[in-house]
């Protein structure tokens, strides 16, 4: 199969992009390093950087001997995307471009503005690229369970049916996320389901919660692991709480520590990712699943870093603070995320030596960590 | 009051802006003439050209003896947005500065984006100036009953309570549009929506059926009408059909004519904005009417057109030809609009005198029409 990955260079599009090498596919890889150059200007770093893109190449090239590609574009560019879509003719394409943090997006008008335009921009243009040239192709799109943010009733998987008056009727389920970032996603899912009621595109939305971890198979090169952002506009909450952790800083925990979402280890992502490639969307139809597999509180996150790390004599301190967002901090949550476990989905669970796994491997580069940009900065 | 109209140059921006005058308000007009240009560049033409700017500003002034100014100005630019909102420091801001064709934002990929990205960026714009200089100004967007679509179920004004696994919450209404312009609404709907929960932002949503009719008020100087528009990227259905009936071609009812929507005399809908500004929504809320007095199927409509236009002996013909949209064509529909009702809007009914007073008004200016742009061209 032709698989293009658009935003192959993020923390999900590398493991990706070696996972879908590993299952035989060919594949073109894009970027325009878009979120890299924000990072630079915000004077934030991975972890560790990334090897060059040619080196990384190579080492798909000799470890699974396909076809494998990559294209410095910026998919919101139409004229661009089209020249690369209509030549590799890919079956399945699966769409990371997109800015992927909240906190980015609400540091003012213009950055607001970029990530609105860039998200919606590339997948408004993956769509005409697909209706021009090949309406058979198979679209992946990461969505996030933030979209729906906290109702008050059980959160299902991308519909809901609603009996009123005496009638029914079945809608997307309602959305209301708690970001611009999180807000472009939910006009993202707009404009997909609108071509797909009106063109009979075939679409995957996958609904994905905060992802962790830092490994994505049983036999991953050491040298060739994803970039791992901490900060406090590029990282996500567990992956913070472990490198806080390492560096004998308090987990900050926004607010009462009460607000609960469904997590999801990267190995766990990238199965998924396999399962929506092997049981596609049909024509006129837009499957969501909600990726992910457990629900925690902050809370609960913050003491099971504490716990597992205190096996390898981390001394973890837990520290509220009041709460930098805008976010119910008490609420209801319950979401549904049958779907693919039933696609057969054997989840990781997130258990004291999956923390510590990623513990040792911050601890590796501990040199690397700059304490500076792990404090909340940006409020809203 | 002060009160700035964006897209004071369109068909509802004039009229607005006349009736606002009259209310003794101070007024900022601002337009970049947009559509306008877009209808050149398509070789469409309103059926009557309007005076020049100046010419009605002398008008307005000496009518009215309000101050009232003009700005030309692209409301998806920042900057000059921001420039002219601090200067002016407005109460309330009725904005109608999107590109509003269902058609034209399915011609292509260009027309499509164009579409987007001046909707939103123009609503964006609003609201970070709003945000930045006066969170207490009133936003009156111009919404669409077209972002609901023909759901199975009631329409309500915006708002639905789900009952779901016995909890209850509260959403906004579920939104289905049918061409990309109805999706960038929806967008629209999204991002105010958000800003409303966040930042306590005052909105008014109003979902707008199709409006008919070219006088404003009982005693319109037949000068100073607005733009009206009758061809198939910029008309809408009822000016149309009267336009068909006046040359003497037959209606073309667009599939089977059963679908209903909800319409609205041009008058009525001013008498709207001018409730909307005297009832402003509260801090923190988004307050939505359904914006329309009567149903009718097309079927109705055409009907209707050719037993009023007997009474002048114009006979018109009926025909039916292949919808050039996607869209149902049999459908439910039963959308509620109280609430415009409850602050006291007695509206104007769609009888035979009024479908006459139109007609007679494209009769003196026949010559203009243009019997090839009336056909649709675009499908979708």
């Amino acid at each position: 199969m032709k698989i293009m990955i658009l935003g192959s260079e993020g923390y999900m599009g590398w493991p990706t992009s070696v996972n879908q090498c590993s299952q035989g596919h060919e594949i073109l890889m894009i970027d325009n390093n878009i979120k890299k150059s924000l990072m630079r200007n915000h004077k934030r770093k991975p972890l560790v950087n990334q090897k060059s893109i040619n080196a990384r190449l190579l080492y798909l090239k000799k470890r699974f001997k396909n076809k494998v590609t990559f294209s410095n574009i910026d998919c919101s560019n139409l004229n661009k995307l089209e020249s690369v879509f209509k030549k590799f003719k890919p079956d399945t394409v699966i769409h990371y471009a997109e800015l992927p943090s909240a906190p980015y997006s609400m540091i003012g008008s213009k950055e607001g503005w970029l990530t609105l335009e860039n998200n919606l921009k590339s997948t408004f243009n993956l769509i005409s690229c697909v209706k021009k040239y090949n309406k058979d192709c198979h679209i992946i799109k990461l969505g996030t369970m933030g979209e729906y943010g906290t109702p008050n009733i059980d959160i299902e998987e991308g519909w809901l049916s609603v009996k009123h008056n005496k009638r029914i009727d079945k809608f997307m389920y309602p959305r209301q996320g708690s970001s611009l970032y999180h807000t472009s996603k939910i006009m993202d899912t707009d404009l997909l389901w609108f071509y797909v009621r009106l063109y009979e595109l075939r679409v995957t939305d996958l609904m994905q919660g905060p992802v962790y971890g830092i490994y994505y198979s049983d036999n991953d090169d050491s040298k060739y692991l994803p970039t791992f952002s901490y900060d406090d506009i590029f990282g996500t909450v567990l992956n913070r709480f472990i490198v806080q952790a390492v560096v004998g800083i308090p987990l900050t925990i926004y607010g009462t520590g009460h607000q609960i979402r469904g997590y999801i280890n990267l190995k766990d992502s990238l199965k998924c990712i396999n399962l929506a490639i092997k049981n596609p969307a049909k024509k006129g139809q837009m499957e969501i699943y909600n990726q992910f597999t457990e629900q925690y509180s902050v809370n609960q996150i913050a003491k099971k870093v504490r716990n597992a790390l205190s096996r390898i004599n981390i001394n973890v301190k837990l520290q509220k603070i009041s709460n930098p967002r805008i976010e119910r901090n008490k609420h209801y949550y319950n979401a549904r995320n049958d779907k693919m476990k039933k696609l057969g989905l054997h989840a990781e669970l997130l258990d004291e030596s999956t923390i510590v796994e990623i513990a040792e491997y911050v601890m590796k580069h501990k040199a690397n960590i700059d304490k500076k940009f792990i404090k909340p900065r940006m409020k809203w």
